[in-house]
């Protein structure tokens, strides 16, 4: 009798046990970003092949860790990635806005590679540096020589062409021990890659592109950042501020009368931040004429370039006090892993600032009030985890903040920096990386859903803008689900539909 | 006058500003570890020496982040880190208590080889792999060779031995490209040194020199895990358990007569998590029967091996419930990057079975709910920093969940889990990594005086010996000052006082 007693104890304390565990597991993903979604039937079934993908390629990584991709170096996993079930279909998502890139980096290395075939383009080496420009007929500062000349003339040429426009090399680990040469680098690319973008058709077939290839990852709109820089003419004409400003207007309207459905882009107006305070004095009298000019166009400001390296917000208060009565403000901030530092104080002043989205925000996972306060002021982490592993922040992406980000609720948008200069193109990649490297094995089609809501609801549309691209963004979501429901009856479904239970 | 008013009012939002920034930055770092301490006068000074040290060394990674050492693998850093002014420093501080080791790996590695030379000890290598046996005269089932015939024949023997008890190589990234290849040659380490070990004498010798290596580290007490292993006498006597558990408790005596300022040791009684369910019933009746034989020495249990590759506690539900009733646990979980894989879910179970503290938790700061249950139910968090460096959890300790943990004040303590491996001795390398990698620049004598406070307070120990413990670390803290003070006159002073601004 006391043996039936105590057992039937031990049963009922191991029923609640196991009522206890589902409470606590329910509690603890029920703030994961996208957890608030309930499904439709529709999505549900979308939603089992997607994790059928998803559970196959997680568990294959669990079984043999050497084969999980996010954990790898992006040059040296991404052609895998392009096999993945799970990037195949994140590909077709309606990914909604890309709110975080610039405007040196918008294309794929193949189209920018490409660019160089175009005539009158010169080249000449400065310091092991390449610089590009066109020229009706080259002269000046430099022994310019004509690009189809140097092809001609040696046949390596190309190859050291091709290493000039990108940070690609064989071996990362070996070939950037620390930040520091990842970061010259990527400073060095950029001022290759600027003499041969601000030709002006160049300048305007490469926005079309930088659009066309968002389009066709199935993103709707755009927030880029960019510095402005002095776009040319052959004949020596050149464009300032304003006209570069009206060539974009151009090409997007242009873009748009080609694809009706692609909503729209804005500039974040986002200069150099190693300056002194009279040029920021400048940059706001600038930026502030922008505004007044083009205020649909024109979202916001920003400072750019090696924050470790360049000023810190802080030096800048008054002008930016003074700039906050006309402006959003998107700054980047704490894209570092130097906790406490001037980089890293930069969260708090951009915060202080009342910015709208924050530039990377790497850091601050190790700011509890500030990680609150983004949460209840809304204030977006625009979070571009290829970008900082290739640039040395971290190396496996399950280590990267953006996990606890996901985790916790927090309002994030996935962006993708500078995909050029590391040989991604458009979202799909960075998105990838989102959903297998920061997200729970059990994260699945909500988190996706809710990515594209969130990169719509903290973009700097207005309020009836932002309407208007949900609903186009609901007929393309229903239209997707559609599509994977109808090409898995013959291919999808198949391969992807595995056993869900571990 | 209307300049004036303008002047004015930006001057007065200006100085709004920078009162709401001083809010903002004390609020953030109030919720830090060590930030309730309020230090006393001697205390500030004893911190400005700290402080000087630790500018230097963090500034001087800011501007060179190669010489970083935190970011750098701990076979590279280690040599490094014993030159600096910080680690130094930590050396010198009563740290409390060490919580989280394991009974094969709580010596230097130096003390480990030279028992090498201990008469009777004998080799035989199994699959490339180095067994070790004690014996009269060798026989049975392996060709042993006496070692000290293996020296003579053979003058690269040593190295090859010395290659056998650590996982110490020249090139980590390249010998140890993912998880797997390094926890594959940790398992074997363990298998190695267990022969060794576990001969009666140098069982005994071994582990008073554990407490020693301890002692001389300026740590008070141990709380360990071991497997209680069989251990063995020349003439084939062989003790079981509880004789194990005896042993322990002799030599604790002998020490604790020799060093009569030692606090203490528990032992958490921890077998292989890779095991059956009949085998876990055997726990149960083994762990109660301890506890009831040596209730004070006798601190709880706990599961241990691969946890990726082992039975997560789930399996073991029924069994755990009825240990619950008799034992404190100290569950290892989630030591692992595979979020909301089974190993993970550990995490859940360890909380619901009312651990006392968490073997490294390393995935617990992507579960918002279960982050806000350890800090409500004050359980430990046992943080390994180098070890989950060394086991390729981590690279860039800067990265480490650790980082978050103390920005948010968690209940955290600083453990070293497996030194002997990976060349380290003692704590102060693993309070090193915390106190430069984890914390932000700003971190002080508080982060240290609250990490030892904490290793006390969350040890097993009872309310009344808690205090007792308190009391002699608080003399020992006194000491510790007035021996800083003293001693920074003639060489501190001069090379750590550095200028404090940024």
């Amino acid at each position: 009798m006391a043996t039936i007693i105590i057992l039937t104890l031990i049963t009922l304390a191991s029923a609640d046990y196991w009522t206890d565990r589902a409470h606590l597991i329910a509690s603890d993903s029920s703030q994961n970003i996208g957890s608030s979604i309930v499904l439709s039937d529709k999505e549900r079934q979308v939603n089992n092949i997607l994790m059928g993908a998803k559970f196959k390629e997680y568990d294959q990584g669990f079984a043999n860790p050497e084969t999980f991709l996010p954990a790898q170096h992006f040059f040296k996993s991404k052609s895998k990635i392009e096999e993945s079930g799970v990037f195949k279909f994140i590909q077709k998502v309606p990914k909604g806005a890309s709110l975080h890139s610039h405007d040196s980096a918008l294309v794929s290395l193949e189209y920018l590679y490409n660019l160089t075939y175009r005539e009158n383009l010169y080249g000449c080496v400065v310091n092991q540096r390449l610089r590009l420009h066109f020229f009706d007929s080259a002269s000046g500062d430099c022994e310019w020589e004509l690009i189809q000349d140097l092809r001609k003339q040696n046949s390596s040429f190309d190859e050291y062409l091709r290493s000039q426009l990108s940070i690609i090399v064989d071996d990362p680990e070996k070939e950037y021990p620390s930040i520091t040469q990842v970061w010259n680098r990527f400073m060095q690319t950029f001022s290759t890659v600027f003499g041969l973008v601000a030709y002006r058709p160049v300048f305007q077939d490469y926005f079309y592109q930088a659009l066309k290839e968002l389009y066709d990852d199935n993103v709707m709109y755009i927030e880029f950042r960019g510095l402005l820089p002095e776009v040319y003419e052959l004949n020596g004409t050149t464009y300032d501020p304003e006209g570069v400003v009206g060539l974009y207007l151009e090409t997007l309207e242009d873009f748009k009368s080609d694809y009706a459905d692609f909503f729209g882009a804005r500039f974040i107006y986002a200069p150099s931040r190693s300056v002194n305070n009279k040029t920021a004095d400048d940059y706001v009298t600038t930026a502030t004429k922008l505004k007044t000019l083009f205020p649909d166009f024109i979202a916001g400001f920003d400072l750019v370039g090696p924050e470790d390296r360049g000023k810190p917000l802080v030096q800048f208060i008054p002008q930016l006090l003074r700039l906050s009565k006309s402006m959003k403000f998107f700054f980047h901030a704490a894209e570092t892993n130097w906790c406490g530092t001037t980089t890293d104080m930069n969260l708090f002043d951009a915060i202080l600032l009342n910015t709208t989205r924050i530039g990377h925000g790497y850091g601050i996972v190790k700011h509890p009030k500030l990680l609150k306060e983004v949460k209840e002021r809304h204030i977006a982490l625009e979070v571009s985890p290829i970008s900082n592993q290739v640039l040395k922040l971290v190396d496996d992406l399950r280590n990267h903040p953006g996990a606890l980000l996901v985790a916790g609720g927090f309002p994030v948008v996935i962006t993708c920096d500078d995909p050029t200069f590391w040989g991604a193109k458009g979202l799909s990649y960075d998105w990838y990386m989102a959903f297998m490297g920061f997200a729970s094995r059990e994260s699945d089609l909500r988190m996706l859903k809710q990515l594209a809501i969130n990169s719509l609801k903290y973009s700097a549309m207005e309020e009836e803008e932002k309407c208007d691209a949900f609903n186009k963004w609901e007929l393309m979501w229903n239209r997707f689900l559609d599509e994977v429901l109808k090409s898995s009856v013959s291919k999808y479904f198949d391969c992807y539909t595995v056993n869900r239970v571990r």
